[in-house]
């Protein structure tokens, strides 16, 4: 290399790159070039995700890569967060390593949604100013509003300097005819001249992994687009402890990772007003939902207490503050209304979906489950409901086994037994293409069949007998061949190992005694219902999951899919102010069990971490 | 000169100086070199005070310079904003055309202050979380907030970001004991450690010429400390009417004159804080009175509504903001609170004139005068107020008078006929030193002096055979001779003209001719009192002002000075929301008169030019 030429790191096959730096790892590296690695672990070379193929000369290889990677490292493979090439060179990002653009679930269950929201609009016509009436033309707008409104509220109107320092060329360029916005019947926050558009706003739901934004029409409640990304803070670990605890390491991570979700859901509010064909700074209103996590960290609230008993959030109630205040660059004076939260990990997900299917006013046990990162339930009867959160872990994410992933293209979706009732199973792939890994729908599914084929026992050992020749021996025990390294989208074979199902029985034996717990201390008996939220709950079979024992005893038939209902819970908030108090008060009726440390809870789990008998 | 030096400019005798450029004229680079020159005018060539005496290459006079200066432009004088020397050079300043540090007001009469103020403070000891009661942070701090006041208010507590943000880190350094600062009994403002000292409070008069700021101890009403200084926006004009128009000329320059103002407040929170040994942090609340265009300009409110008909301001009712929204740098989340306008040229300051002399309760026919910059009036009786501003012009603060000055060293103040009865009169001088100009109280001293010694007449007619060798003829007419050049501060005589003396009329007419017509519409047939707030008002003889005809008839006992009321009933307002609320109620229930176009003023004004018979 010529001496004057900088030392670059190429990242390949998407030719991006960065220039090399010795104290950066090429994870590090891969940040600067905008190439997204997988990182669920933040970083810190305990997931092993983050595998590439580096060509020149790079660090010597770590104890850990050696544990995580075993003989791959021989094949050249590392893990990018462990090595560095100082000198520069070239990076292979084979496809599971990347981060791509995920299937997003955009679409919700709701009916006749009530529109009573908390901007209303006025058309109003301002008298001039004379010598005998000389009145301000702030207390003009404010006569012309208490007309417009019958009255005007307790303590006044108000009126933000912003807008007031707008007001007298406003009123010389519409000749004092002005569409006003005011919320809760209070406080003026736009001015247009007459006639302007309806306000407009923006449900957010701000999932670990994904973020969805819903704009809607506050003048008669319409949805107008929809529009969704990953969250940008998968850079610093994919779930909400490695995120706590980034900001823990480093007091600069929770301003850089505010910032980072703060932009993209500027961009998702361009991308759904240009989708509408309409200008953001309509948006006069933005409700948000998401976990507890995600709230403190988006507020720029230390999410420390979080992680540490007893789980005690900052905030509980709503919390309420102009968009512009966190960089939000919706209208200027739009404000930003964050549902409650129940606790530490049961956030305003989890109030918002349990608003979506009415959970205050069911009658029959129901039990509503968000399998998101997080295993969050409430338990509703009779009107009362208890929720609590399990540690499930991210397996029924994909996470922690050996060759899961998200439910993106390549991913196995769903499996079937083969035409004659045995193996090999017969595997369906996300946009069809050659299968790299497993999602959590498509594991359920492949377990449900082995389960199915008398492959698996009641153990989760796999039969010798009943698997034959797709069951081979691997670096870390027995594993299910599940697809040869030639029909795979990576070259290696795809295959389910012995610890992957002993990860998956646990996440299924977590949610079953989560919400078996509940069942007794509400004295239910037996369930009516299983809701399932969030993305994970619409791909998943419900036969598949019951036949895992993932919940209580409870007919498939009563199992379903309630789509993305924490969105469709901000979205009934954002339309109407009703809605949004009941929010709160069904944040305060819902009962809260801690089960870190809850006598019944290690029994329950123990006792279900078998699958049923056939 | 060296071809690599930058020309310079010197001013003297201070010895400050700027770089010479050639767009920039002598008040220019004043201003550049922290050189402060009177410019009532605002730099425009009208008002003839920049004088100053350049040496070097300087730009040919103006036709404006020759008009003001007459023969003192042969003697080397010219006006620093008609003039450059883009060759640099040295100018020296006479002590007449220097802004010095003027004498200011800065007490006032108010007795046994209500102390009920919007901010309350509280010792607070939250509860630990527990697994059993996971509550969070906040929602433990509004709990023991209700239990500490008895209840909490409807709607609830609030509490900033900001602080939402500090506590965890307050409470583990505090152990959970808290001293909280609530406002109006929702809003929390401040949170410190348990046993943190009292709130602090400052209540500001921004004055066109002068700032003056109070600082109280907010739990008992205490005046701990007085801080003074000149308005700094006197760089952009002397009067409101000069920097209303400064705005329409610049959009630059309505930001520039109040981060000047702020700036200036922030040092006056300062020193007051220093003269009270106290941090300026505890300042958690800032009441503000000022005439209409000091609260537009302050507030960043375009004032161009203010100076032309119907003269309406932009905002009448109280303006409330976070200080920090304007860079004032007190508390971060103490609040700044205007007073009530009552019209485009009846401010703040009137109305809390008026709440300081209890105008609202007033029984006896009072007339409240401030005769600043502005004269703005209330004549109050049973209970029932009116208001009008009459343009009575600058002559009675010293400007439009030949040799007219502000109250500062040097200024004659007071004159007194000799002991023969007659002429000459005696003068006395601020700090005793050479007189150089006459202030307000001078002014009306020394024609009241004249008018007794039958020197001048009803008319305002010098008296020839009266006045004797102490008249001489002037530039523009007759005028009376008080010193020789000999015996006063800049080697030249010091001279009343028969021009100033009508421009006294003037004023004392316009002002007599508002009050009668508020008596004349409130059905008063005789004043019992007058009260005179502002500095002026407190240096003024009652006897020589009744000479003169400044007021309808009243008894010279009658007339009082009562100091600074405009700054009394600031901080009235800040100790106590009961004298807030009553500040508003006084400003609606208060009738306002607009002299312009009005039918009988004219006529008034005509009939009291001339003065009263002896």
């Amino acid at each position: 290399m010529p001496p004057d030429l900088q030392p670059e790191i190429i990242f390949e096959p998407a030719n991006q790159s960065a220039p090399a730096r010795p104290e950066q790892n090429l994870l590090q590296a891969a940040q600067a070039a905008g190439v997204g690695l997988e990182a669920p672990c933040g970083g810190k070379g305990l997931c092993g995700k983050c595998r590439v193929r580096p060509e020149g000369e790079a660090t010597p290889p770590t104890p850990g890569e050696k544990a995580l990677l075993g003989p791959r490292l021989a094949e050249g493979l590392r893990l990018a967060c462990q090595c560095a090439l100082p000198g520069g060179g070239t990076v292979f990002v084979p496809p599971e390593s990347r981060r791509g653009e995920a299937v997003i679930l955009t679409s919700g269950r709701a009916e006749g949604l009530e529109v009573e929201p908390a901007i209303t609009s006025h058309e109003l016509s301002l008298s001039a100013p004379s010598l005998e009436a000389p009145e301000a033309a702030r207390e003009r707008l404010f006569a012309a509003l208490a007309q417009a409104c019958g009255h005007g509220p307790e303590g006044g109107f108000e009126l933000p300097m912003g807008l007031m320092r707008a007001l007298p060329g406003l009123l010389a360029e519409s000749h004092g005819r002005l569409s006003a916005y005011l919320r809760h019947g209070r406080e003026v926050v736009a001015l247009r001249p007459a006639g302007a558009p309806p306000a407009l706003g923006l449900a957010v739901d701000l999932g670990t992994t994904t973020m969805v934004a819903y704009l809607c029409d506050l003048s008669d409640g319409q949805l107008l687009s929809v529009s969704a990304a990953l969250n940008p803070q998968g850079h610093w670990g994919a779930d909400v402890i490695s995120r706590i605890s980034a900001c823990q390491g480093d007091p600069q991570a929770l301003e850089e990772m505010s910032a980072a979700a703060v932009k993209s859901l500027n961009q998702l509010a361009r991308d759904a007003c240009a989708q509408a064909g309409a200008d953001v700074g309509r948006i006069l209103e933005c409700v948000m939902v998401g976990n507890s996590a995600m709230h403190h960290i988006f507020l720029r609230l230390d999410p420390a207490g979080l992680a540490q008993a007893p789980y005690a959030p900052l905030a509980r109630r709503p919390v309420e503050l102009k968009a512009r205040e966190l960089g939000l660059k919706l209208a200027p004076e739009a404000w930003l209304h964050w549902l409650p939260l129940k606790a530490g990990f049961v956030g305003a997900d989890i109030v918002a979906a349990a608003l979506a299917v009415g959970a205050d006013r069911l009658e029959e046990p129901t039990l509503i489950l968000d399998l998101g990162t997080n295993g969050e339930m409430v338990l509703a009867a009779h009107g009362q409901m208890l929720a609590c959160s399990t540690a499930a872990g991210p397996a029924l994410e994909g996470g922690h086994i050996g060759q899961g992933m998200r439910g993106a293209p390549g991913a196995v979706e769903r499996a079937r037994l083969a035409d004659t009732g045995g193996l090999p199973l017969e595997l369906a792939v996300i946009e069809g293409a050659a299968p790299i890994g497993f999602c959590g729908s498509g594991l359920v599914s492949v377990l449900s069949c082995l389960l199915e084929a008398g492959a698996l026992g009641e153990s989760g050992r796999f039969d010798q007998e009943r698997t034959g020749e797709h069951l081979r021996k691997g670096e870390r025990g027995p594993e299910y061949l599940a697809a040869k390294a030639e029909s795979t989208g990576h070259g290696q074979a795809l295959v389910l190992s012995a610890a992957d199902v002993a990860e998956l029985q646990l996440a299924k034996a977590a949610i079953r005694a989560g919400a078996e717990v509940l069942m007794k201390q509400m004295g239910v008996a037996k369930l009516e219902r299983v809701l399932l939220a969030g993305a994970f709950g619409n791909y998943l079979d419900p036969a598949e999951a019951r036949r895992l024992g993932m919940f209580p005893e409870v007919p498939a038939a009563a199992i379903e899919g309630v789509g993305n209902a924490a969105g469709v819970g901000a979205v009934m908030a954002l339309l109407s102010t009703r809605q949004r108090r009941r929010a709160l008060e069904l944040s305060e009726a819902m009962g809260y069990v801690e089960l870190s440390g809850h006598p019944l809870f290690n029994d329950l789990f123990v006792d279900n971490i078998p699958f049923p008998p056939a």
